[in-house]
């Protein structure tokens, strides 16, 4: 959708870390993390939230949320994950174009109970982005 | 599971507001709701968490919750949904068998960034939360 940037990471318009590509679904690292390897699933397909997305879409979404969280579980070594997901900006969605959260969560990682885009954070060193997401990409 | 109270919940061995219910998914409402019409959304195979629950169920389990959202947004004319799902303790899990919140949004609902189980949250109503659920079911 015009003016999405969502959109213009799917088109290659703005570079990001992708650690999961096919043909429906795309996920990248966060440039905001909450904790290392925050990471964002979204379809390709342009739909602002959940109430809009497909069911073919929210499920495919869903499966390779499931595997990333397994794969950066494992890779980083997280203690747990939380999965989120934002409808409205009174909720938290920042970015209008439906995205899963997956934070990973740490012992001792300082966050309280729940991290998610409404927090201000710093943007990340993109050199590390980019050394997490050779190390996370399947 | 032995000793699992949303397999109970499942069973029928412990009451519940029931909000949807088909061969695989149950979904209810919470007893500690972070806003009016919070609700869970679970696979009535036992699974633990993300890491465990099949593609099958998690699929299933995620459609359910986008129809439930669209219908709680409708009834109780909620101005955003957040899903949020957490995976281990430091997570924030709670319930040891997957769970999918459903946590309604309202302008000035007074809640920050993310309310989640990690909160500590007054029991409900109940006769409060018969009602939801009876408005909620589809």
């Amino acid at each position: 959708m015009d003016g999405c940037i969502f959109c213009k990471i799917v088109a290659g318009e703005i570079p990001s870390y992708k650690v999961y590509e096919d043909d429906a679904v795309l996920a990248f690292l966060d440039i905001e993390p909450a904790t290392r390897g925050h990471a964002l699933v979204i379809p390709k397909r342009h739909a602002e939230n959940v109430f809009e997305i497909s069911e073919d879409d929210l499920e495919k979404v869903a499966v390779v949320a499931k595997k990333l969280s397994i794969k950066i579980k494992d890779v980083l070594q997280a203690d747990g994950i939380r999965l989120s997901q934002s409808n409205g900006k009174v909720a938290g969605q920042d970015i209008m174009h439906f995205h899963v959260h997956i934070i990973p969560r740490y012992k001792n990682d300082g966050l309280s109970a729940n991290p998610t885009a409404t927090l201000q954070l710093p943007q990340a060193d993109f050199e590390e982005l980019k050394n997490l997401a050779e190390k996370i990409k399947t």
